[in-house]
């Protein structure tokens, strides 16, 4: 059973004034559930989950203590869950450690400039993970990585990549003879840049592009070049593009 | 001023059913209807605006006869819109002519089983669109190209791209001599592919892969290496990364 202040506690997660000063975040549905479990046991705060999903998953909460544990009703699943289909299960997990050990002379990070939507940023941060890219830097405008529906869009890479917020253009303006990649409409083919790794890729806000100021930082601007008449790609779609080639 | 009857039929538009028997559908917001104002005129059937918009796009409209124009205000936009939020002006538009004039030794088409999630088609459609793929074909378990959302990501590709309906694995055994990709775990890289672009190229549903009769039909399995842990991409990101190496 689920008291009123639980319920009005949880469904204040989503905001990020609340995530920030619970340090908390909410991963829901069976699918994330299990990689979390299976991957972060020490990081599980509250399970909310229907009896039929706690009777079918005994082996993955085993390890979980009881009081960690309420047994909800489909209805109190609606209340308290922020997907329009809500399903069978809900999370509370403490945010992750970010590591900001970042060596721009071995790794390449993707630079965010006012990502919004949080669909692409979930996406983004799970295309990330499959090419092993360990960092994200986000502009402070971009979606927060623990908007509920940027954890569900990265179908559980949201544990394994470190997504950290700057001030872009102070931090651009630190780096000496380091490659950054500017994503642009007119620049060098990406067919042309295979063997560079390493630096910085920048993907910019996709009606707005990349602002001017970081622009001018960037020392490499490249392109995916068009064949047909779209305006433009989706920022995700771009990103997977570009680094299957940069990589 | 918006009646009873004209709400509920606009409405009734969010069904396939109804869209497929009106030979309708819609299309939201300024930007896309601003290019299929432009682009495509004669198909306009109808135009539901706010008096702001109306007022600052006389120009986009002066081809339009005034009889298919009606002013409405925010709350009538409330009630016949289908986005979460409603955005100055939406489009009655009838269905385009569907080119089903393919040859596969000369263009390469994205084949697609099962894709469900609107966002997911929307954004192929725009990729489609961006590599100057001009045909998809669909299972008949896709979603519907002109459902409102798909409308809504394709960003105005929906007037570039024809996107069919078939039996897949019926048109699969009648080809002879075609090169059918099938993206899989396990394939040929993705890098070692460029130069070829014709034929085939088959992505399937995100949690089910492609299914098993279809992958026996396909004679080139390919492969996006992943460096990362991630266990798959979302089926878009991966369809623009393989075209950029295919075309």
């Amino acid at each position: 059973m689920l008291g009123k202040a639980q319920v009005k506690y949880i469904q204040s997660l989503s905001h990020k004034k609340f995530r920030d000063e619970e340090n908390l975040f909410i991963a829901e549905g069976p699918k994330i559930v299990a990689e979390l479990l299976a991957e972060k046991p020490h990081a599980i705060r509250h399970i909310y989950a229907l009896e039929e999903w706690l009777s079918n998953n005994k082996n993955l909460v085993k390890n979980i203590n009881d009081s960690l544990i309420t047994p909800i009703n489909e209805k109190e699943l609606e209340r308290i869950s922020q997907l329009s289909t809500p399903n069978q299960v809900l999370l509370l997990v403490e945010k992750f450690r970010i590591d900001d050990n970042i060596d721009l002379n071995k790794e390449l990070v993707i630079m965010l400039d006012a990502i919004q939507d949080p669909g692409n940023l979930g996406t983004i941060i799970r295309i990330a993970d499959w090419f092993g890219v360990k960092h994200i830097i986000c502009s402070a405008d971009c979606a927060d990585a623990y908007n509920t529906k940027v954890v569900q869009s990265t179908m559980g890479s949201i544990m394994r990549v470190n997504v950290l917020y700057k001030n872009l253009v102070d931090y651009l303006k630190l780096q000496k003879n380091i490659r950054i990649y500017a994503a642009v409409l007119e620049g060098t083919p990406i067919q042309k840049l295979s063997g560079e790794h390493t630096g910085i890729l920048l993907i910019g806000n996709e009606s707005k592009g990349i602002s001017e100021e970081l622009l001018q930082l960037a020392n490499k601007k490249i392109t995916i070049p068009r064949k047909g008449d779209a305006e433009s790609l989706n920022a995700a779609v771009a990103t997977g593009i570009i680094l299957s080639h940069l990589l």
